[in-house]
């Protein structure tokens, strides 16, 4: 199955989530709602949105539950890119190949609609939904809250600024990827099974396990990528990492060490899956078709 | 009744969940960590937080859901003066007399803290209390998140952007006022009633009336206190509203008329407390003093 046919259902059903989120809580400013629209409905593989649909599916989570669950994990990491493509931040001026939003807007608008898409997250999670009581939303909100916050995607981004132009050693890397991509990851597939049935929620401890280490198999991948990709098909310059000063797993394990390492996880992460007595096997498609694409 | 007596015993109360809500929720950053320290522990009048206890105790909430609502939403005013602060904002290098979060740290710190501190409002919100039902506890989220993010906080600060430098009507005005600081006032308001009694309820429009009027009285204040207040005493310079180009109340309306319509708007929050069948004496004396005080 190509990543295209997986993926292509959920990526619709998220876009169409997302506009209507713009329709149903709208902006009382014109340009704000633009700039969300546009950094909202840019494209972008949505893997997270994906994440929590197939767990979800797999744990017998209603649709409106997925979606709701679905929507918000995309608005906060659309809202991070936002903010991190900023000037005083990675100050990058194209996102998948179109100009970012401090570029197509400007700064204080980015600011401002970055700030706004975080709030929509939680204002969605709050939703009334017939099919999941109001004490699992309640941890809807707090696992979203938990993986973006100080704690998680923001300290790792704070982890990753702090470290520019140092050399990490391989566990502070691990802990900035870890917290900076890998704790949203995980929060996606935690919240597919909060959106699940009573008994799935005992699986959640598998489900982060496996969430963890392909969040992180990404990351290694990525620096991978970053080294032997070619620029035109990843939509940024090649080697930027290195470029910026950050340290990867390429320049800490080597190419064939960042690759055995990224096999590992992977590994790891179908192992936990494995323990799940429930049908998984898209979700591990997803991570096989994910881990061994070249661009 | 001094201003300082009555609002005090709560002012020290905000200021202590919020260093317990900084223990309890460490950054993984050492620096973001300080940064929100500095943001959330820099002082101010806890005009908010002293809201919604003032509301909650009319309305017999327990001073646990108190807390948590309070402590949030004191997160939500304090992020938004960090990003409010921004260079590309208003580019105010002081606040409160003391350097602003990315003059004493930096701007992707400034930027990350104020993320931070939002996704903290909200997690805050989620911690299990045994005082407050999860339905209600969602309210408060679905609250906080109405009242700060496009339609609400974000949207007001977007309408102030785009109205630098043009003359806005009395109504765009009061719209851009409604929305950039009377939501989240009104929130405050609204959150005590929703920590308090089933019975209270019933009086969430007489006691969202009251925090309207209120929120905009404060705006009109501002603009007669900006004109006639002392520099030194305000902590910003004088007439640094009518420098940035914006417009304002004593433009529009004279500086008799800006203090009438000061006046209706505090007659008007009276009058909708007055129907309040509960003791609101001291939210009542705490407009009176607001509402009075020259700087």
């Amino acid at each position: 199955m190509a990543l295209a046919q997986l993926l292509s259902p959920y990526q619709q059903r998220v876009d169409q989530c997302l506009r209507e989120a713009l329709v149903r809580w709208p902006s009382a400013d014109h340009e704000l709602q633009q700039a969300m629209e546009y950094a909202l409905l840019l494209g972008g593989k949505r893997v997270r949105p994906v994440l929590t649909y197939l767990t979800g599916e797999a744990c017998g989570a209603g649709s409106a539950a997925l979606d709701s669950a679905a929507t918000a994990i995309e608005c906060i990491h659309a809202y991070s890119l936002v903010h991190d493509d900023l000037p005083a931040m990675d100050d990058d001026a194209l996102r998948r190949g179109k100009p970012t939003v401090h570029i197509a807007f400007n700064e204080a608008t980015a600011i401002l609609a970055g700030d706004a898409m975080q709030t929509l997250a939680f204002q969605i999670l709050t939703e009334p939904l017939a099919e999941l009581a109001a004490p699992r939303q309640l941890q809807l909100v707090a696992a979203l809250a938990q993986a973006s916050g100080a704690a998680g995607m923001c300290g790792g981004q704070a982890l990753d600024l702090a470290a520019t132009g140092k050399q990490q050693t391989e566990t502070e890397l691990a802990t900035m990827h870890r917290l900076k991509t890998g704790a949203l990851i995980q929060a996606a597939i935690t919240m597919g099974v909060l959106c699940g049935s009573d008994e799935a929620q005992q699986y959640q401890t598998d489900f982060a396990e496996f969430g963890a280490h392909l969040g992180l198999a990404f990351q290694v991948q990525d620096d991978v990528l970053d080294v032997v990709g070619d620029t035109q098909v990843l939509g940024k310059p090649q080697g930027s990492d290195s470029a910026a000063e950050k340290s990867t797993y390429v320049q800490l394990l080597g190419l064939d060490g960042a690759r055995m390492q990224m096999q590992h996880l992977h590994d790891k992460a179908l192992q936990a899956l494995a323990r799940i007595p429930y049908n998984t096997d898209k979700l591990s498609k997803l991570a096989n078709i994910l881990l061994t694409r070249d661009h």
